[in-house]
């Protein structure tokens, strides 16, 4: 099969098909490049072969051949399945676990992956592949939820008006929260206006406000700085956002106010995908582009673009 | 009056007492000297007057008279009343507050201090001035139950085996956790483990340890970098220090592992009070020395030698 291939540089290359060896085999219909995607090409991880985590696909072979011919996502964390985070059903955080296209197991930018059956949840029939491949994404920001109570109304603002921004903002708002978006490029702070209906504030303007919850979405250290000081006392800070290097975040701010910082990484599909079925979240608006698999290396190039909207690979002929 | 004095340098003056103004004037019988006070003395908050929030003393006159030679200790936070934060109780965080001896507000490094009838807490007599002056910084210890629930037996790291993190570790003990202090003065290990019961660990033996729950006592950014690495996915960290300067801890590893980290500062008196009279937080071994108010400098001195236990100022002829 081809697929998009990561050693140190990113290339096209032929290589088997991944064998089932007990799990299911996917053929990948169409994905999206992410910013972990664009952080590995620069070595984050370490991570050598396949990249890729968000796709939607259709199953090739299976071990419950029930499943084989569904249009499925997946969810990106394996766990060992034999230790205690995984007992809790938390294999997103087992110690030992593989991560698709993220760790120790080759990933979506390819024609076919595998993954075990638990990870795959069927997509519904009305649900184009453009609004399936969000999945991963979406089921991020739910995470947020999953971690803490939004109360109704909740105050909120969302540092960072890209991709991650302004699916979050949606998410958050869809739970009932007041949701503004703090950002700084006119022409996503106009996406998020006219086609979210979100509450708008430009970064220069946001130093006097005030909010009980703020997510940091930006992706950059000043926005976490931000953070500690728009947040008000004894609120919090959900971090989404990793950073090149460590940033140098002014704690002392954190014990005078009591702020709680959350981070938060990946969550469970289901929620995601009925937000999305039910058009909760919206995402088309957030695609930048759609790139045939065999402009893959293309495809990434678009994605590195500094605030690059959703770059789309479509595996379909 | 005589009153340790700060403007840039510490010195010993002579200024008129306090007037109430409407609240009760106290005459300090014993006070401590924090690490707080060390700061401000090369120059935290930007603070100017009487330093000093560690005490306990006679009430000397009040608005309500029946106060008035009631042995007290004092909550340091003075709200402004008439603000959301003050009606919901949060003195604490009343964005317009005084704080005794640290912010608008003359402390208790003078022979009288003033503070709101609402403010002080009467001291059973039983409880002798050496032990009933540990009530502030052991309420800021209680502050971490106030935020938080500990599971019995939750698996608890305090890393610092200074002052604050041997309160710490006695407060979450008290509460049932089961805690182990990390730190690297061996004498204080040594009293940790001695005159405390605590299980130490060295630092250079800990980074393969793993806690739910992490306290961060040490002061040193090293230590929030340590916390990170010791906190169990789905973890928390509370920080109860302040740096010199901002720390550069690597966030990704509390969005990856999903931590909470929660800042931590003051708390309420009475579950203190209560601790100190149960016997259920001991303070003796803590004391490193007793000076006579006229050598405060002195104490002061002694509180600035890095390792020092707590230094206390007896204002007692």
């Amino acid at each position: 099969m081809k697929a998009l291939y990561f050693d140190g540089e990113m290339k096209m290359i032929d290589m088997p098909a991944p064998e089932a060896d007990g799990e299911a085999v996917v053929r990948v219909r169409m994905a999206g490049v992410c910013n972990t995607d664009v952080e590995i090409s620069r070595g984050y991880m370490g991570f050598k072969g396949v990249p890729g985590h968000e796709f939607v696909g259709v199953v090739e072979s299976a071990p419950d051949p029930k499943w084989v011919g569904r249009r499925v996502v997946g969810e990106i964390n394996i766990g060992c399945g034999d230790c205690p985070a995984c007992a809790a059903g938390m294999q997103r955080h087992c110690p030992n676990r593989e991560v698709l296209g993220i760790a120790s197991r080759d990933g979506a930018f390819a024609e076919y992956l595998r993954l075990p059956l638990a990870n795959l949840r069927e997509v519904q029939a009305s649900m184009p592949d453009e609004v399936a491949v969000f999945t991963e994404p979406v089921a991020a920001c739910f995470e947020m939820l999953e971690q803490a109570a939004f109360a109704p109304g909740e105050q909120t603002a969302v540092i960072g008006d890209g991709k991650l921004g302004l699916l979050a903002a949606q998410v958050l708002r869809a739970a009932g929260a007041r949701v503004t978006i703090i950002g700084k490029h006119p022409e996503k702070m106009a996406l998020a206006s006219v086609e979210f209906g979100l509450d708008t504030v430009p970064v220069e303007s946001a130093r006097g406000l005030r909010f009980n919850t703020v997510v940091e979405c930006s992706g950059k250290p000043a926005g976490l700085d931000l953070a500690g000081e728009i947040t008000r006392p004894r609120g919090r800070i959900f971090l989404k956002s990793t950073y090149h290097g460590n940033p140098s975040p002014n704690t002392s701010l954190w014990v005078v106010n009591e702020l709680t910082v959350i981070g938060s990484r990946c969550g469970l599909f289901p929620p995601a995908l009925d937000a999305l079925a039910r058009g909760a979240v919206r995402t088309k608006p957030l695609i930048g582009a759609v790139f045939p698999f065999n402009d893959a290396l293309d495809a990434f190039d678009a994605a590195m673009k500094p605030g690059a909207l959703k770059i789309l690979i479509d595996f379909k002929p």
